[in-house]
């Protein structure tokens, strides 16, 4: 029996600690700057994502600093990308993860300033020696990483998102909306082992597959609970795609067809790790988790 | 003799060329992103840093369209710099390049995720095999860029830009910023060729501080003409750091010390250039140019 709990735990220990050596301490007179960084960084959260990471290069007995690295470079992508998403000009939230959002502590534009250095932080903290011995290995996880963030990727799904209040989405575009903008940096994040490990192509392919479920179903639970969740016990607002008349899986499918739909893809995704022994129970099991959550 | 202004059009050219290339058509359901990123990556402008990359390269005999791809990536970051640097928070600027700027054009959060979006395909564009055939050059190319422009570089010139217009700062610390703001951008741009011909160190450390020089320089000569230049002829609005009480080159040496200020940068950039021969010319004149300007 796996204890996912225990090990989402220790893995946010130790990826946090990565963060922490690769984030500089805010000095001089740009200090500002590394404090909101930190601010936003340090905040908690579940570290799904570097979770995927540190899960994925254990599969090909990768060294669990090299993969740290890139759990780390991960996470400040994420981080970058709740930053920006927070700013008044978009989803105008003033919380997150239970505590104040980045342009609430400091101000607006100090905020997308850390958004931006975060992104340029998260390719320089993949490209160092220290993360990988060969340099095509970090070429690869830098290019993987630049398409998953990017306009075809979290970008383009964050553009998709905005324009989702003025227009109309069937099933299909908002499957397509949150494949770009969860599902990628979740792919990512879950194929990183392989590249660092030089996986077999299989291998790669059904990590990528596993992901893009899990990252479906992660975003319809993350819908489900906006729609029926308790705002401080999530940690940010809910209600808030109602109110903006947001096309959502929820508001697609109704709650109940679309919890069940999260199960159906949560299946698939386990469906795909057949290949991988019992080293990917936690895997599997954080798939399951998803679904369950309350928050 | 050489001609400055053809070979500044014709690079100008060359880049826009491949920028077309690398920078997807609008389609899909996220192609207001890509119109946004288009609408500022094709607004014209001088388009100084892809020339320094082209002629660093050409120093090093590297294949021109290996060379302009870099030339390309570093004036995708640049784009970015300029849409999220003219937004409301940052600088609230109408206008750049003599055209609307992103947010005025689109609005607020579609500017910011162009701009978000840019920068991953900055790093995008330099780690892909046709950029050069080594996996280490373009790993460092990434690293140089990262750094260049993140917190340690542009991100923190442009913290530091914001708090000073709240902020004492003495010459050296306008320098400083100065250094961080544009002139680490300038330095990548003027190495980039040296890394990709693999030249030797003491000719990498010349354009170097070339570079820095140059890119001082330039901003010296940017404060002044924000100081006393017309803004129609600029094509953005001037007056605005006086306005805004901010401490520049100009309000702290006066105009005439700036301007000789300036005068003895770009002796110093041409002077760094001495171990190279008669094909770094455009560079000499590049520097000299940059004085002279009037817009």
């Amino acid at each position: 029996m796996v204890d996912l709990q225990a090990a989402l735990a220790e893995c946010a220990e130790d990826v946090e600690r990565m963060m922490d050596l690769l984030l500089p301490q805010p000095e001089g007179a740009e200090a500002r700057l590394y404090s909101a960084m930190r601010h936003s960084a340090f905040a908690g959260g579940k570290r799904l994502r570097p979770f995927l990471v540190m899960q994925s290069a254990r599969q090909f007995g990768v060294d669990r600093r090299c993969a740290a690295r890139v759990a780390a470079a991960v996470e400040f992508m994420h981080t970058y990308s709740l930053i920006h998403d927070d700013l008044p000009a978009m989803d105008d939230a003033d919380m997150r993860r239970g505590r104040t959002s980045c342009h609430k502590e400091f101000d607006e534009a100090t905020a997308i300033l850390a958004g931006d250095a975060l992104q340029a932080l998260a390719f320089e903290t993949l490209v160092m020696p220290e993360t990988h011995s060969d340099p095509a290995v970090r070429a690869e996880l830098v290019r993987d990483l630049a398409r998953a963030s990017g306009g075809r990727g979290m970008c383009g799904g964050q553009m998709m998102d905005l324009l989702a209040e003025s227009t109309e989405m069937d099933i299909g575009a908002i499957t397509r909306l949150q494949r770009l903008k969860t599902g990628e940096m979740f792919a990512f994040s879950a194929v990183s082992g392989a590249i660092l490990g030089k996986g077999p192509y299989r291998a790669y392919m059904a990590l990528h597959n596993y992901a893009q479920e899990f990252g479906l179903a992660f975003q319809i639970v993350d819908d489900l609970l906006d729609a029926t969740g308790d705002s401080e016990w999530i940690g940010k607002p809910t209600g808030r795609d109602a109110e903006a008349g947001k096309a959502t899986f929820v508001s697609v499918l109704g709650a109940e067809r679309a919890r069940s739909q999260a199960g159906l893809l949560i299946d698939q995704a386990i469906t795909a790790l057949d290949l991988f022994d019992e080293k990917a129970d936690l895997l599997r099991e954080a798939a399951r988790y998803v679904v369950a959550r309350t928050k």
